[in-house]
């Protein structure tokens, strides 16, 4: 727990009237049964009411984050979840990421999964299509997984998913397609590829109450562009995470939720259309670009 | 802001990515033009990340707290303000009423407003009954409205509201009825007196999300008893308030929203029935009880 705040400007008797509180709403948590959620909740108070002495919160601004947080639950359906764009936008996410994916030797890095994976996506074979339709420039992926010894992990599963040229998932369609996303498996030797869509960068949800907050700050909504990749093997710790495109200017301009690596961005290497393609795939006049992205997976227990 | 939370058990590589992250957050509020704003993001953001740290918040945990923030949502309509009441339980309500009605000399202290203030409750003269067929004890409350200087205050505008004797204001019954709510004016003396009922505590609404939290966490929905005030007088700070009554033994079980402070618990005195009334109003067989309260305001730029 965070020590007591120091004020400044604040008379010592003032301050103890506010720390005091503090002490009295941390102690109605003690005769809590459940030790984990004690701890949580007499964290959470303490972070909470540092935050309002910190910035001094008036009374007029307390009720604008009531009326924010009602606006916020009032637009969240089982279609849209605005508390997950506020926790993106906050960082929350991708920090609770952070504190339960630590850094294992090599292991590849993780980042947010984001509202649009479905887990009954087609399987397709090694150097399949997922695009089934999803309009894009083609971008032939290959790569390896292997455990942190650099063993082969043979018949690891691989979901992807991503959206299309326009900057929508298949479920932002209300025609039910599925499209831009799919499984598969990696051989005996650990390798894996398909074609996939080059990412684009597209805005999160911003026609809410987290989007007028992004505006109100002078913040971007827009995802630096990605491929979403979420592999899982036997005894392996599961791995969520993307693939960012070197040279996408929103790289620079700032990912709306945080979610940028360095060990992510990828060159998507750009291909004249006519260059011969791995797999003898006719592609006519249109380019298309290739990467590699090797995976490796953290032990289960690490 | 407070300094960088120091982990213990977390490796100085695994800090260094949970600072980082927090900095680019921090940083992505910079280019924010209204200044306020940009500071209320900047601390919220270190305390939420902050506390997701310290309690080294999990991925299940982290769903779970969307889930109960989407319930919370969800049950918020324009009867019933859940958010409020999340707030008032975790003492942040309270926190920033501290935080704006600073102690000034002997003012007499604020709490919180609760939500069953109405702006249009009938007036009543001097010596008046609030009660308005609401049942409960009846109390004779006096006293007088000063200044910090201890000059009386004449004309000053005091609002009543309290429940009736089963724990229910009158906005919670679905008949319409207006009762045990009011105001009155200060005498050229300063002083009032009005017939209102003895204070009986109460359950915050406990059938959602944060009654289930209450539970969880072993903690009891009831408000202490009180009656609640606001005094408005010209140039001077207006008074947000309640009295408490002395011997409550929910006092000692905790208030639910801890909105006590010591020098609001007045002895309600018990009269016995028969004992003659202040005003010779006859009560016949129904014992009463009288409490005194000086209320003392502070200036308004205090
Ligand atoms: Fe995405
Ligand atoms: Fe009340």
């Amino acid at each position: 727990m965070t020590q007591a705040t120091t004020q400044t400007g604040i008379s010592a008797a003032q301050q103890e009237v506010e720390e005091e509180l503090v002490e009295r709403v941390v102690a109605s948590f003690d005769n809590c049964e459940n030790p984990r959620l004690k701890q949580i909740m007499q964290s959470l108070t303490t972070h909470l009411h540092d935050f309002i002495r910190d910035v001094r919160l008036t009374e007029e601004e307390w009720n604008k984050a009531i009326d924010f947080l009602t606006a916020v639950g009032h637009i969240t359906d089982d279609k849209r979840q605005e508390f997950v764009l506020l926790s993106d936008t906050l960082g929350a996410s991708m920090q609770t990421i952070a504190v339960n994916n630590q850094a294992y030797e090599d292991a590849t890095e993780a980042t947010v999964f984001g509202p649009f994976f479905l887990d009954d996506a087609p399987e397709v074979a090694l150097g399949g299509d997922i695009s089934f339709g999803a309009e894009g420039q083609p971008a032939w992926i290959e790569g390896t997984v292997t455990d942190t010894d650099g063993q082969p992990i043979a018949g690891a599963r691989i979901e992807v998913w991503e959206c299309d040229e326009d900057g929508l998932y298949d479920v932002q369609y209300d025609d039910g397609r599925m499209s831009a996303r799919a499984h598969l498996f990696t051989d005996e030797n650990g390798t894996y590829r398909f074609w996939g869509l080059t990412p684009v960068p597209y805005p999160i949800p911003h026609d809410g109450p987290v989007g007028k907050m992004l505006e109100a700050v002078g913040r971007s909504p827009v995802r630096a562009a990605h491929l979403h990749f979420m592999v899982t093997a036997p005894e392996k710790r599961t791995l969520v995470t993307h693939i960012f495109v070197e040279g996408d200017p929103q790289l620079e301009i700032g990912d709306s939720v945080f979610g940028v690596k360095d060990s992510l961005i990828k060159t998507f290497a750009q291909q004249p259309a006519g260059t011969p393609t791995p797999d003898g795939r006719e592609l006519g006049e249109q380019d298309w670009a290739k990467t590699r992205f090797d995976i490796v997976l953290a032990p289960a227990q690490a």
